[in-house]
């Protein structure tokens, strides 16, 4: 059994703090259904969001930014081809970047190119328990997008992978684990309706580059930070709201108030 | 004068149950617009939604999937080479299948490729006036995406169309009305705010399939049974609404609620 | 230092009757992340849009258009393939168009495209103030999407691009701007919370558009008139948010109600 450490809001509160007064510049190359919620959780937390996608600008635009995020959720040859060539440039220039691999296990094409992304050696991998599970070659992936697997279940899986990938792994659920292979960081809280708003995942992948880059000294703890926050911001939107479309805007408000 | 039954939100509710019980899974190829607002009306009614629009990949994810949705509101070359190949894989594996026909009768370029779609069977067809009235070849189109006739005017339409394109077809609008070419069944309610919110249309569209997915018995009640819960949620939601934004809110909590 | 002339929302009501009387139809040609806002948007406003992308539509159908809007946003190669001739259409057909020059300054590959469609001499640029002093060739751009300077210090640089380019300049902020090269006519008003949520200027520049195509007469009145409508909207959803989110819904709510 793993020592797992368990982090409270309370303890998070500087690292936020920082990542809010530098207004990281987060460069999202993500999929076709998450652009507007990834963006608006990005300015709601403190952070500022651009979206640049073309093979001639990507790669130049990445150099000035605090970090990016490359998220699999729909990728196609030519989106892929400047997503490769990002991330190269990224990693020349000493940018932290975070891998979402969205429904790994699912498909052998899609399979092939979340593992290549991961040879890249991502600053963080964030994803759910069945995504995590596949890659740390464990499981063989869950239902579309969904995981059909909790975080607990995975626990193992992502030290595993982030000592195979050399890189921080995030596995969110019911319960939020972060881990560099070593240590294990966790946080509870959120609320369950947020699985019911598309985007919440994914917009958190964003997030954790946004703390990454505002805390490049202790990049696992500041990953834990970014689950705390929004766990915190989860279970606030989850007591004021009726249904996903409320819980929607309240978790945005939350985000912003904190 | 066709014989029209109408049905109410207490006849369908068994069909309602059904569909969210089963949790099926909607691949959604659908137009650039309304991506996220039609994930978030399967998420809140109980479906799952994946959208999956690589040539490589969209084929093979199709067999695993409950039913299938094609929208052509934003057709380009490339998408359309996948969805046509998406569409032969469903059907191999009986995969049930729905169209969406944007805006037909508009452009000679877009209303061949829906007349092309129209030629593969779909499952069902989900439109509003202006497009069943221009399918069924009495009409010519409507003001860009929005129709200029109301449902009562389209229902010979629909059931011209139905028996020509050997499918059901579901026609939308202020009464709501399902036909298979020979049972014309109906649904009233619903709110005039909804066509004030960008792809409610399309998502009913993504919402139809996922009816007729858990229904495979009785497609034509499925599909007027979907038209009635969303007609009962906006009523909901018109309640409580004082504008497009909040209406978007209540009609998600409302879907979810119900 | 130059007169400004500040209008007040009473001024500008007959101008806003008349764009809601009209419905004016808009071809929104927009970036891949705030499709979904700018279609409510103009929905809210009492336009219809319609997002039509591909090379074999978009140059037919913006002649029945009543105004296009281009904004390079997220631009690729393809996309700006129909982007030209979609302009080379709407000028043809005399139908005006709005360019939104996102991010000018950044990057140069963006930055000569942009001055390209400059050169295509839109009917009106709205920007931010970073943008406009790009473009008028006193700054060095924003961060990222963001402008780093006040709309104060860009009313010169935008009298100075409204000459060069002979269009008409929108320059929003905290105080907007709208010039021809001759007449400055200004609006106060508005929410800080407007910029913490994405595609709030993006739609901005549709809507510019929609004023302009019901008031051909005087678009450099629409033009303010357009930014008088949406600050009123602004103030009153900003007096009823807690956050981003619930400003978001307000924000579509005002505008329906104003």
């Amino acid at each position: 059994m793993q020592n797992i450490e368990f982090i409270t809001f309370e303890d998070i509160l500087p690292v936020l703090r920082k990542m809010q007064r530098m207004n990281p510049l987060i460069h999202c190359m993500t999929n076709e259904v998450v652009q507007e919620i990834t963006a608006n959780v990005l300015l709601a937390a403190g952070a500022s969001p651009a979206m640049v996608v073309a093979n001639q600008e990507a790669e130049q635009f990445v150099r000035n930014a605090s970090a990016l995020l490359i998220n699999l959720g729909t990728p196609y040859e030519s989106r892929l081809v400047t997503m490769r060539s990002t991330v190269k440039s990224a990693k020349a220039a000493h940018i932290p970047w975070v891998l979402d691999p969205v429904a790994a296990g699912g498909i052998p094409w899609r399979n092939e190119i979340i593992k290549e992304f991961v040879s890249f050696r991502p600053t963080a991998i964030r994803g759910n328990a069945s995504e995590i599970l596949y890659l740390a070659g464990q499981g063989s992936g869950g239902k579309g997008v969904d995981s059909t697997a909790s975080s607990d279940q995975a626990v193992n899986a992502a030290v595993e992978l982030a000592r195979q990938a050399q890189t921080i792994v995030v596995v969110t659920g019911e319960v939020d684990y972060a881990t560099d292979g070593e240590r294990i960081l966790a946080s509870r809280g959120g609320h369950p309706m947020i699985t019911k708003v598309v985007g919440t995942g994914c917009s958190l992948s964003a997030l954790v580059a946004a703390f990454i880059a505002s805390s490049a000294d202790d990049p696992l703890f500041a990953a834990i930070s970014c689950c705390s926050y929004v766990n915190k911001a989860g279970e606030i939107a989850g007591s004021k709201s009726q249904g996903p479309g409320s819980f929607h805007n309240h978790y945005l408000d939350a985000l912003f108030a904190l």
